[in-house]
């Protein structure tokens, strides 16, 4: 069956798919100007003219070519009682409401199909992670002291070129001394000194897939609280990936690296959720944090990545990637997780 | 006067804003979760624990650190009549709307202020645009025949890293053969042939902001037909740097071009507008097009990049980054037009 059969489903009226990568998901098409109409018994795929020929080679669709206006044409064409996904920006919903359509808010139909990988993508997501453990094992070789964290990204994106990645899955974090605590810090100008922690965020994209691993590096001898900071950080980790498994919520899956951390001298200092859904998106479902609403099942692939902030000191992270089984795990990740020092 | 009392003119109630690069250029914060409520003599910055740093940081705004949930959160909180962005997901209006507030839906305000830019806006485009200027002139020492399409775009970008850029601006774009008539096409694994166009349309980002340019080489001797192709997109943009100026609609700027191109061999075969304004967004307004409600004004920056696509066979882009003036423009880019040779 495939995935637009598995969607029809699950609908009680149309739906107009507008987020582009459940487009890409349903259908394989990728462009930045598209919606899909999935009915009963007919699918169209709207688009203009820069993305036509790769339109039309998508099986199983009637390509419709628009005007660059997308959704102000689809207003004027389009009637009945349709679907429409709740990430659509309110202007463009307010022209479609213009329109002849009756609109019903639909939420997640898509999203909640994505965060279940299948064989294929699990293959993807596989390589994507074959890949991003023999780079981080190379960057061990890379120069750090001295250099500015915007080089070291540098080389770590050349690396991953050459060990055969098609993109970089986001722009990669070096975060180093009390840069690292800044969890979605980017890699700046400054000078990475000896005897620092330096945290690593990277991944790479095959076949619009992500893999998303943190490694936490010493650049030398660490003073005693970094390094018992680096130690809760593992043991939190370990016993992350030691609990999950399908039916834990995401705010109990959250809880197993929380309370390690809670209950050290670092009390507090996890100041982001465990992990997140990992897929066509780099942050998609489900959540797994103390807001999360969403409950874990067998073939979510998830990070799984504790983290000590203490502002204006240091940041520790580490991060796997993994697939959530019946019984456990299995981990996509093959790094050791003790405290390695770079040079 | 700054940009936040800039925008506060323009107001008719206090106005929420939830667009990150519009946060970004009234105040200087940039981050994945934010929201900025501009009141007449107070501005909230509302952000999580990840970014709580950055945003103690910026001046003259009260810091309000949220959940992750930090639309929700708001709606429990905000009371009042209060604009908002209609950029703004449906979902979180929805959410917005659940909650104390009179939702006003407002569109474009601090867009239409970034869409002109002030001298520093402008130096550092300047700045992007020099580094691009000498990275194309060295792309012509880089090997294309025998190459794959997305080795030459890697190579590319590490001329960039070396000519001082902060990130590349974008996916860079290099369509050879007939993988260049799909005008947003990215580089791929086709093997680049001789006598071939191809399709170059890279950029990079200092502070923010980005450079957008196009051009396209001959890997050899090319068949007339190509050869007239070429010229006829040269003459078009030609037309289009001549005679765009403050005061033309953005359907004008976009019609200097495409006359000429529907008065060719190749009429129909610019599926795409004239251009669009660049800035903070690689696409920002005005946007150069048929579609266009724009008009442009002086300090618009805007890229000028008419194209001939022809399915199957081939594409050809020539653009530049020009600076909107009141009798004409300010080209930014310094680059030769005629068709240049690659090996």
């Amino acid at each position: 069956m495939t995935r637009i059969d598995r969607l029809r489903e699950r609908l009680e009226e149309p739906l107009l798919v507008t987020n582009l990568v459940n487009i890409r998901y349903l259908c394989g098409f990728d462009s930045s100007n598209a919606a899909l109409l999935v009915e009963p018994d007919r699918v169209r795929l709207f688009t203009d003219f820069r993305y036509i020929d790769e339109a039309r080679a998508v099986p199983d669709v009637e390509v419709v070519q628009t005007k660059r206006a997308l959704i102000a044409e689809l207003a004027e064409t389009l009637v009945g009682r349709v679907g429409f996904e709740t990430v659509l920006p309110y202007a463009q919903y307010e022209a479609l409401a213009g329109g002849g359509l009756e609109l019903v808010p639909r939420s997640g139909m898509v999203e909640a199909m994505r965060a279940v990988k299948d064989e294929d993508e699990l293959t993807v997501i596989r390589r994507a992670c074959k890949i991003t453990d023999r780079a981080f094992e190379r960057l061990l070789d890379v120069r750090f002291i001295g250099r500015r964290e915007r080089d070291v990204a540098w080389d770590f994106a050349e690396i991953f070129r050459h060990e055969g990645a098609e993109g970089m899955a986001f722009e990669f974090i070096v975060g180093s001394g009390p840069t690292g605590s800044h969890p979605h810090g980017r890699a700046g100008d400054r000078k990475i000194g000896p005897s620092e922690l330096v945290v690593i965020d990277a991944g790479c994209s095959v076949d619009g897939y992500s893999s998303d691993y943190t490694r936490t590096f010493s650049t030398g001898p660490l003073d005693a609280r970094l390094r018992e900071a680096y130690e809760v950080v593992a043991t939190a980790q370990d016993a992350a990936l030691g609990g999950i498994r399908a039916g834990l919520t995401g705010v109990e899956a959250d809880a197993l690296a929380r309370a390690i951390i809670d209950s050290s001298d670092f009390r507090g200092a996890m100041g982001h959720g465990l992990g997140h859904g990992l897929g066509l998106d780099v942050h998609e479902d489900p959540r797994l944090s103390t807001e999360s609403t969403d409950m874990l099942v067998s073939g979510n692939v998830v990070t799984v990545e504790p983290g000590i902030y203490v502002s204006g000191e240091f940041g520790i992270r580490i991060e796997d990637d993994v697939v959530v089984t019946a019984n456990g795990i299995e981990n996509l990740t093959h790094l050791r997780k003790d405290l390695v020092e770079v040079g």
